[in-house]
């Protein structure tokens, strides 16, 4: 289980010559053990995603104590990364085929100035939002949906299998909370699902955003949906308010 | 009033070719009124180190309202650089000559994995301490005092006044507060002070964790600030930690 500030990775996935969560993990299991291995994800989170419990597995030959390794890896790893915990798993675990459920959260900061301690860990809005109307909508994505309204669509390649984060084929995802809540200076949104599409969570928060400036309503976001069209919504918002929470097996 | 993040900055003061929070708020200022001018604060802060509220003092030919310039600098500086507040001053008013005194505070996170969301902004020490026996300590450097053992020595310049963060010429400080105490996982530092010298706090705080090691007792630091020689006291703390909460005029 992983922890990381995203602001200064090119999200999760390796890529070459970028500084990734997995490339630096990777990096790290091998200055440790010596094992060349490519730990998975239980999803790609973007560059500028944070994670508060990211889980990772991967299958090594040293027979190394899972706590040792687990010290043994933030001694070498960066400190915007930090394993949480390390476990033994049934060789069968994968941490993404596994997941049954995940929860993200969405931090927006509505008062006028933004700490700058807070700048990289939130979305800066303090512009008017009818956040009681945001609140009503919420619960409209409940269920089983084709969310393909709101997932990315890559422009060179269009609609392929990496813009399903989980790497499922399909389109249809179940939404179990969809929630809007005020604390404090931050207006928080939290979506737990059985999977989620590339961009799905941000575009979402981009919709709401949408109904609290009363540009729309819930019966909009129906027809947005029931559309299966990504032009029919709205824009994505940054990835600097994103944070992967949990992800359950 | 000045908030920042001074992670990725040089310090506060100026530097060509570097960005510094005095350069940036310099660019801002000359970019929202066409003026150049160098603003003063109220002492210069170092890389890495944070303020929660730094004064700085500049004067300008246009008459602009105080709110406006404040928003229209945020609108321009870096977001890790916020104006939380902006007032017309007296003309002889100057952030450091007037400063009369000035309340630093050291964070250090003690449990063993510092989130990663806080690896910027304290300094992660888990190691066991005798937190009773530096919180007891503390107040032996209260009143006044030659603080020379505690003034960072420039390896190529020796002691001069630069080494002096608010500009005096002697190395004799008055400390009205200087208490240690426990908050959740952390263990923080508070100091307040008529001026400091270069490195005063970090290397205060040094000699402290060396006291929580057991390696040293009260009457050990009262030797130390009577010896003036910095050769006689311990390490300077990293600038992470570090946070200038206010200044008194």
């Amino acid at each position: 289980m992983l922890a990381y500030d995203g602001s200064e990775f090119h999200g999760w996935q390796v890529q070459p010559g970028l500084a990734t969560i997995q490339g630096a993990l990777a990096e790290a299991i091998a200055r440790v053990t010596g094992e060349t291995v490519l730990p998975q994800g239980s999803g790609r989170t973007d560059a500028g995603v944070h994670a508060l419990a990211q889980v990772a597995s991967f299958q090594l030959g040293s027979p190394i104590p899972a706590t040792n390794l687990a010290t043994a890896l933030n001694d070498v790893l960066p400190s915007a990364i930090r394993v949480l915990q390390a476990e033994e798993a049934a060789v069968d675990f994968h941490a993404r085929h596994s997941a049954r459920a995940k929860t993200y959260r969405y931090r927006i900061f509505r008062e006028d100035i933004c700490p700058p301690f807070l700048a990289r860990y939130v979305f800066h809005y303090p512009y008017p939002l009818n956040e009681e109307a945001m609140q009503s909508a919420a619960g409209v994505i409940l269920g089983e949906h084709d969310f393909t309204s709101f997932m990315a669509v890559d422009p060179e390649r269009g609609v392929s299998n990496s813009n399903r984060e989980d790497g499922e084929r399909s389109n249809v995802r179940t939404v179990f909370v969809s929630r809007w809540e005020r604390k404090e200076e931050e207006l928080i949104y939290t979506i737990r699902g059985n999977g989620f599409l590339h961009h799905m969570v941000r575009n979402l928060v981009g919709i709401f955003l949408l109904v609290g400036k009363r540009g729309l309503d819930a019966a909009g976001i129906e027809r947005i949906l029931q559309s299966k069209k990504r032009s029919a919504a709205g824009a994505t918002v940054p990835a600097s308010g994103l944070y992967l929470v949990s992800v359950e097996y």
